[in-house]
This record gives C-alpha cells, structure tokens and sequence, in this order.
C-alpha cells in the first residue's frame, strides 16, 4: 500500500483512499468499471483493483452481471445506522406522512452539511408539483425554504461562508444578494418559518419550519412544496410549523443537533 | 499500517479493517468510544485510533458532543446511491405509499442479501399492528411473508444452506420443519404470494408478493402487514400482487436482480 500512499503525501492514508473510491460514485455514474474509477480518483489502475477487491469483498461494493461496481447494500445497510439520516428520517416519517396525506403536496425533510442542505426524505404528493430534489442529494443552502430555515439558525461562521460567496441563481426569483439574503435569514430566524417563492423553479413554492431538538438548535427542517400559482402561504404555514414542532417533540430528550449530541435513539 | 496489518494477516488489510470499525455500531449501539470499538473489534487501540481520525476526516464517522463516534451523514450520503437501496425504494415509494394509503396497514419493501432479509423502507398504517422491522435492519428468512417470497425465488443454493440450519422459531407458528418450509416455498412459487400468518408475532398475519425485475428474477419483494384477527387475505393478495406487478414495471428495462445487472437507473 505503500508505494500509492506516497502519490498522495501523508494525508492520503489508506482508508481515506478506499473512501475516495466510493465518492466517485455519483446518481449520474452510479455504475462505474475500474478504469473509470481510476480515471476519476486519478489513482493507478492496481491500485483501483486492490482497494475495490477490498470493497467488494466486504459489500462496500457490489459487482453487477457485466462485472462492473456499484455501492453494495452491505454499506447502505450500515449507513443507515447514521443518527441524522435514517434515524431522523424514521422519527419524522408518521409526521411527514399526515402532512402529505392531508396536503397531497410534496413534503421534505433535510439536514445542513456544512454550507449545503442533504433531504433525508421526500414524500411526493399526488396533484404535486415537480421537485428537483432527490434522498440523499445535495442542493445549494440559499435558494429553497429549507435551505433558508437551516441556514437562517446555522453558527455566524457558516453565515459569512455562504454569504461570502457568489449565490446561484437558479430563476429570476432567486436570492443573489448578500444583503438580501441577509434580512431574510433575520425575517426566517423572527418568524421561524421560510418561504422560497419561486426562487428554485418558476413553477413551485415552498414553505419550510425549523425542527429544533431544544431551544435554539435546529437538528432539521420539513418544507411542504406546492404550486406556486395556488399556493395558500398561511393555511400552509401553520401545517409545517404544526408538523415542525411534533418532530422537535419526537427527537426529545437528548435530541439531535446538526453537530450536536445523539440521545435516546437506541430504540 | 504494517503492524496492525500482522495482526490478522493477508486478509485484514486497512481498508477491511476500516470497515470493519464501522460495523460494530448497531442499532443499539449507534454511539461509541475508542476503548469500545476497541473492545468490539479487537483492535488495538492505536489502530482504533487511527482508523476513527481518518474515518471522521472523510465523514464517515462523526463525533457528537462528548467526543463519542456514531455513522456520519457522508457515508449515508455515498451510500444513498446503492442501487438496491435507496434507489430501488425511490421507485417503489409511490405504490407503496397508495397501498397504505388505500389499506392503512403497514407496507414494507424488502430485498435478500445471502441468507437474510434487509427491510428498504416501512410505511406505518394509522391502524396498524406493531412490527417488528427497522428500515435497514436484517431479518431471519424463513418467518416473515417477505421473506417467504423472496427465499422461494433464491437460487436453489441458498435454499439449501437456510433448509440444512435450525429454524428459529419466534412463535407456536413459525416454520421450523425443514420439509414444511419446503412445501411452503414450492406453494409459494405456484401462487406467487407468501403468507405469514402468526409466524413472527402472535397478532400479525402479512401477505408478500415478488418483484420480478424480469421473468423468474426476483429483485425484492412487497408486504402488507396487518392485524391477523380480522385479516382479509384475499383482498390484501390481489391488492399486493397488483403492487408488486406496477414496481416491477418501474424497474425495466435493465431492471435491479438480487445478485445481477441494473440498468437505466441513472435518473
């Protein structure tokens, strides 16, 4: 292992080798043969061979019929144990589905890692509208009304972050400007509620809450997404703020915060 | 790496011994120290140590607020893209969320790894009896309706290795005759349906259709669950034989098999 340890200095141990051979896994490549995963970590080919073997033979990976890799169930099975995906997840399912039945609207449940938003789950509605969303993928913090409820109770660290940075603008609607963005996170932290009005496709709106695991520290957040053009902000508002605080009383005692301490999820 | 290497010779490599750390956290143990993973794993605890800092470096691992370890949201994040995963319980999601919708009982998807089943998702009914599944847990074969089914279309040497154990028995009812659960399979792949009545608990009865992703290949299997005093098998058969037809069309063409090739699920 020594000698593809030295390509890549100190830091690039072989464990963290053998977990850059998995992130190259993508929803647009999530079947890759070994020369592609060596085109993609830039590592040489034996190494590739050596370090898959290692995950195929554990379930990290899985080969399919022509011999090429994919993510084995063996790691979802074992990465469904992390406390903010799954286990979150399955707290806030019961709520997530009275909201989605009552509603026939979308509805969303995501995490903050770092300055972007993970959705842990969506439920889709069946006069719903369309959502570019997708579990376990990952989408830019200042655009939709999770993203803004997550980012709107994250550490002032995290703030300057993403407000020193360009936002994207995904409509015309779309929040691109630090000062803007700003007195929205003040309004969101006021109110704890956001609303993305068009601001991810010109099509939807959204309404998120906060989930907090105890006063002031937000583990999570739920977002109904509907038809921008029917949208009735209020009657909408109450239901995931409702749905919000039914979760925050669910992750209790202990609780969940974005980095915080797990409790009483041992089940 | 070359000392701890030794310890368990050519098969332990890092990269085994990596994932071997992450496998001691369980359900009830989601959070760990060191000196446990230690214990769990029988590492030494400088190996543990190391292991953990580059596991928690990635995001594999992550730290709560005392410093203990629990499964970190990136490696729930890389391990969403298991194709049978999460992304075979995308596409079932909206029919298993009719059929609890329409039945309100509890809806559970579930596909075979070697000997044992892994639940993908569980939708809970309004009225529903308890179960005894966690989304990512494993389950003994040869007792509930998804496993029934999914055994009975498992290659016949897998069959075999369950037919030659002793069959756990978790009720009066549970299959623990090798012969009996012979004919049971045999009776299962005729009807194609499995029913488990009373076998994993006393007040569940639970009817499993097969998925097929293409003629005689089974890539996962569909349950309802509900309460077996007022049971109406026939009616609960044709509505889960009826969803498991309309998933197993969501996953052609190319389809997810247990063991073989996915295909066109690169969404």
């Amino acid at each position: 292992m020594s000698s593809a340890g030295s390509r890549r200095g100190p830091t690039g141990s072989v464990t963290v080798r053998a977990l850059n051979l998995l992130e190259v896994f993508s929803p647009d490549q999530p079947v890759l043969t070994l020369s592609e995963m060596s085109r993609l970590t830039g590592f040489p080919l034996t190494t590739v061979h050596r370090l898959a073997a290692d995950l195929t033979a554990w379930g990290a990976l899985e080969r399919d019929g022509s011999g090429r890799y994919r993510i084995g169930l063996r790691l979802w099975e074992v990465a469904s144990l992390a406390p903010r995906g799954t286990m979150l997840r399955e707290l806030a399912m019961p709520v997530m589905e009275d909201l989605s039945q009552i509603t026939q609207e979308n509805v969303q449940l995501g995490v903050r890692e770092g300055t972007e938003i993970i959705f842990l789950e969506r439920i889709g509605g069946k006069r719903a509208v369309p959502v570019r969303t997708r579990v376990g993928g990952r989408f830019p913090i200042h655009a939709s009304s999770i993203g803004l409820a997550l980012l709107a109770f994250a550490p002032t660290v995290v703030q300057d972050e993403v407000l020193s940075r360009p936002l994207e603008r995904f409509t015309e609607k779309t929040i691109t400007s630090a000062d803007e963005l700003r007195r929205t996170l003040a309004e969101v932290r006021k109110r704890e509620l956001a609303i993305s009005d068009r601001q991810v496709t010109m099509d939807a709106l959204s309404v998120a809450a906060p989930i907090f695991s105890r006063p002031g520290v937000v583990a999570a957040a739920i977002a109904i997404v509907v038809n921008a053009e029917t949208a009735q902000t209020t009657a909408l508002s109450q239901m995931v703020r409702a749905a919000a605080r039914s979760i925050g009383r669910a992750l209790q005692p202990g609780g969940l915060t974005a980095r915080g301490q797990v409790g009483g999820l041992s089940r």
